[in-house]
């Protein structure tokens, strides 16, 4: 008797991993078929429809027929059982049910008008993420991945407008979002859709502080296969990725803002305390991520005499890349601070250094894993998304608040973008055009990351309609936006067809090789940048790669026993040539480029051999790495690659 | 008070999502750790401690370190709540606890007697990994890699050999070893360290057939470092491979079988359920995977007028490849079989069909990507093995069980080998000599599979403390079998140092190429091997991949329409290089490694050259990949290659 029961929990147990595998085989599924429609649209060289927006599409399919086709049943889950000798919840749960003691683990805490919405199909709960999937699991790839593909070069060059853009602009979204919206509360307070007490100022701005992360993610794509313009390309690349930090940390900031008294009085003292928080965990976590950075470039430059180098073994070197990168995340995390950010600026600082240790092999391991999970993460992320319209259980679609919001949307992005590039404008030598300004305003799309905070908590009603009017903001600018970004490079009369390298080889030909540094710089405008580059250049570089000069000639004299301590011996003979071609920051890799380009040029015609250096280009140059197929369309096209301009 | 209580409720989910970090923190660091300790010895040609030796070894001592210095806490979780209005326990369930609304998932039917040792401290708890894990996350890409990599020349010349050694040897191996421990058992309850009704036979058979799944990881990688001969090295590699799958079903079918009356007399009814079982959830499984393949190939061979090739996508063709081969687990779980089992054959296809059909960049990728995701497989499970020494908490040692299964595991060996290479020397031309029997019988180590179907149920005390047995087997034979390796192999004067590659030239060359066909397979005796070389060469091959004969030419010839539309046009142009090369599977793969070979006889002096064909060398050949760094360490430290010879 006792035998039977055992074999019937084994069996219990079997079906639970069977449903844990149904749920999986139907993402798989989705991703399958999408990538099976990029394939497609790829062949019809169709624009209109990124990957991500079809993995959405898919998902909304999906979701749909799972609501609609999929029997309910699983009714008893809706009881509440009470237990009047708990006096609060612990993290497992022993429960005696007929004689038998089960274990159950605390999954969350739910409000009472939410339990009605626990009815349903078993299937439609199942296919329920559990958001902290995304912030653990999902967003650290995507992140990270983005900062290890920044493009340097040029990235380091409009340094001062990113940040400008990142910070400020992310702040004057968030305030501009957060005022609107709370205009609109108040007139839905005012015709009683809403009670005064659920809907503070402080919900209004988190609602601002999440509609803030923008993920140009669909834009970007295609700037990257039309090879627009380097200058837009970069700006940006790189606001979208340092805004993403900005707009999770401010989230976190307002969400644990708590004034004393009555939440709508301005409370000084919460309010300066939220402003430290957002500037003590930006700052931590920046710290965390890039020191984690520091230490894998260190330990792979490591050239003790005894030890053969740990570059000579590949798979060593990638394994403890992607642990050590991994840790920053884990240990912002574990420290309170945000992971994300952590991750995003290892990922810079592993490019930056670490990139240059590695051996030919990592360099291509280490792109092309972290190029994979990005590419699985995202288009889960968004078939999720696409599933989550129909199978959330607790959407509020209120359609005021939905017609806030997308004003607010779009306010706040004008109120960004034209302001602050007037403003930077004053100050930078290299205008940017008017219409680079429109094209930034319209590549203002919302996505992962704006998702992946609106379903962190869902628990109250303002809550649920945040996360409903987020996703549906995601949807319309996802498909709308990112369909239109072809059409409007061409209305814009945007350049496109840039070679990024060519455009730097035509600027490093027109300069003489020895005041190149002195020149280029200043004609950046960037004094910021300067004095960073001088820094990097004379003290970094040389103490964490094999670039640069020897510290033996940046250091003061006095220094002479450590500098020589820590300079790498191929650094001496590295000299003269360093001097000559790194003029932005990185010899090695602008060395690179001039080979691959070489390369490229003559066997294009070939179509076996020009995958193979396609592969190469792709890795060597450390940029956006969306995949060498990319380029490769343009190989194997043969169009003219200024075509739409 | 609403506002501040739902801010708490943010915090607390916080603090859940630290919590996980800490803990994954902590395997980072292990894994880390490891990858340093393996540097460290590769340095210092250090071969008696393999990584996952290491692993485990630094798992042990982080499980001691958390059992005796971190603080026990969350002592709530002993007490049982009586809750008499349910009256089965439901996947989810919603406590009212002080009027707040709990949800609470359900996790497993827990013993009665193993409630109390739910106290301790709560770090030890949480490191505790969900068995589930094992099945779903960690073993598929290790199996699905050891089929990927399966040496296929040598592979199917044994294949014979290795199907005996694989099925009649795991049966052989279950049933001795299930007898011994049923002695062991009858005499522990003979003195009373254990009662009657406890222990069946069923659970003894049960044991052994989980104990029957050999893991030589550590001895292949130090055959695979050494070039070892490789017949052995293929019989060895080949059984262990298949036998896990043989091991994973027969637990399976044991669990299963339920004798309707006294569970101690023989039920022959229950017993051919148990064969009939058995074999279909081998075949079942084996269906599944292999046209997991199949379909993969397919879609990467299409060749449609109007599309580009998938092979010009690297990235979706990785994607594809990779989410199909996880399908093929996902399915076969979803319909009740092994996953396992599925993988495994899934990437036999994989290897043998789709691999010819991708692009030089997506061969690289797949290969780099399964062999960065079975070494942090491997290396997270050796470690968790070491820290489940210590931090499990329903450990029962008991010495006379412990005896019997180390007395049952190497009769049970040596019963398996001796005699079944004496049977197939009888029909073999090529005899197994008496050294690599002795090698085999050695290599009978313990490892992943055999603790991942121990742990897959520890709530009754018979299961309890053959879980606790089966981890001091695998801690036992990984140290002291994997150390022995090396000294073994100089002890039994078996051949080191063999370039396969050399081996296969060296046979080419004394047979002339017209007759190859027919004399290589004659040779190998094995009559099963020449029907299926046949079939697949003829049929499989130019249906499936560009290799082989043009359809037109095999099929007869009133299939002619059919044959001439599933035929690749490249295979007409092939035909003759095909019939010249391609004398045991793949004249793909054999043309490109006399090209690899080449590639590294010229520049082997020089470091940063050797790198790179090294991993060309491992990316084209398709053995056992264990990373480049291996037979790197060779190029670089320049010793004799047969120097334990």
């Amino acid at each position: 008797m006792e035998k039977l029961k055992k074999y019937v929990s084994v069996k219990d147990e079997d079906h639970f991993y069977h449903q844990g595998a149904v749920e999986l085989l139907i993402f798989n599924f989705l991703l399958i078929l999408t990538i099976l429609t990029i394939w497609l649209f790829k062949n019809h060289r169709f624009r209109f429809l990124h990957e991500t927006g079809g993995a959405m599409l898919y998902g909304l399919i999906m979701g749909l027929i799972i609501r609609y086709v999929t029997k309910s049943s699983d009714v008893e889950s809706e009881t509440v059982y009470e237990c009047e000798t708990l006096k609060s919840g612990p993290s497992t749960l022993l429960i005696n049910i007929t004689n038998q003691v089960y274990e159950y683990q605390y999954k969350r805490e739910i409000s009472r008008h939410n339990v009605n919405g626990h009815q349903g199909n078993a299937m439609l709960q199942k296919m329920t993420f559990d958001p902290s999937i995304f912030f653990n699991i999902l967003l650290p790839p995507i992140i990270f991945h983005a900062g290890y593909s920044l493009k340097k070069r040029h990235f380091f060059r409009n340094l001062g407008s990113i940040l400008t853009y990142a910070f400020l602009g992310t702040a004057i979204s968030c305030i501009v979002i957060g005022l609107i919206m709370y205009g609109f509360v108040k007139a839905m307070v005012h015709i009683g859709q809403l009670k005064q007490w659920e809907f503070h100022f402080t919900d209004c701005l988190f609602f601002g502080s999440l509609m803030s992360a923008t993920d140009p993610v669909t834009v970007l794509a295609i700037f990257h296969e039309l090879n627009v313009d380097t200058d837009l390309y970069t700006l940006l690349f790189g606001e979208s990725v340092l805004n993403d930090a900005v707009a999770i940390v401010l989230t976190h900031s307002i969400s644990i803002y708590s004034p004393k008294a009555n939440p709508n009085v301005f409370d000084a003292a919460a309010f300066f305390q939220s402003v430290g928080n957002f500037l003590g965990i930006f700052a931590g976590s920046f710290a965390m991520g890039s020191s984690y950075g520091v230490v894998t470039a260190l330990i792979s430059f490591m050239h003790l005499t005894k030890f053969t180098k740990l570059c000579e073994f590949p798979m060593l070197e990638t394994g403890l890349f992607f642990l050590l990168s991994w840790s920053a995340f884990l240990s912002a995390e574990a420290a309170g601070l945000t992971g994300i950010v952590a991750v995003l600026f290892c990922g810079v600082t592993q490019a930056h250094y670490t990139y240059n240790n590695l051996s030919p092999d990592s360099k291509m391991r280490t792109k092309q894993l972290f190029e994979f999970m990005n590419f699985l993460a995202e288009n889960v992320i968004f078939c999720y998304m696409g599933l989550a319209l129909f199978t959330f259980q607790n959407h509020i679609f209120n359609p005021l608040f939905i017609f806030g919001a997308f004003v607010g949307v779009f306010v706040a992005r004008a109120s960004n973008i034209y302001p602050l590039s007037f403003l930077l404008n004053l100050g930078r030598k290299q205008k940017i055009p008017r219409n680079f300004q429109h094209m930034m305003m319209f590549s203002g799309l919302r996505g992962a990351i704006a998702f992946a905070l609106a379903i962190r908590d869902t628990e109250s009603q303002p809550k649920q309609m945040m996360f409903t009017t987020a996703l549906l903001i995601v949807f319309f600018t996802v498909w709308v936006f990112g369909g239109g970004t072809t059409p409007m490079l061409t209305w814009l009369q945007i350049r496109v067809g840039v070679d990024p390298d060519e455009d730097l080889k035509a600027k490093a030909a027109s300069q003489t090789a020895s005041n190149l540094d002195k020149n280029t710089t200043k004609g950046e405008s960037a004094w910021l940048f300067r004095i960073w580059y001088g820094f990097d250049h004379k003290y970094l570089k040389p103490i964490l790669t094999h670039a640069g000069p020897p510290l033996t000639s940046t250091l003061p004299e006095w220094c002479n026993p450590i500098a020589r301590l820590l300079t790498s011996p191929s650094a001496y003979g590295d000299q003269l040539k360093d001097s000559d071609t790194d003029y932005i920051i990185n010899n090695d890799e602008l060395t690179e480029n001039y080979e691959s380009s070489t390369h490229i040029t003559v066997p294009a015609q070939d179509s076996t051999v020009s995958i193979q250096t396609t592969g190469k280009e792709d890795i060597q140059e450390g940029d956006l790495g969306l995949g060498g197929y990319k380029l490769q369309l343009q190989h194997t096209a043969g169009q003219p690659k200024s075509s739409l301009a």
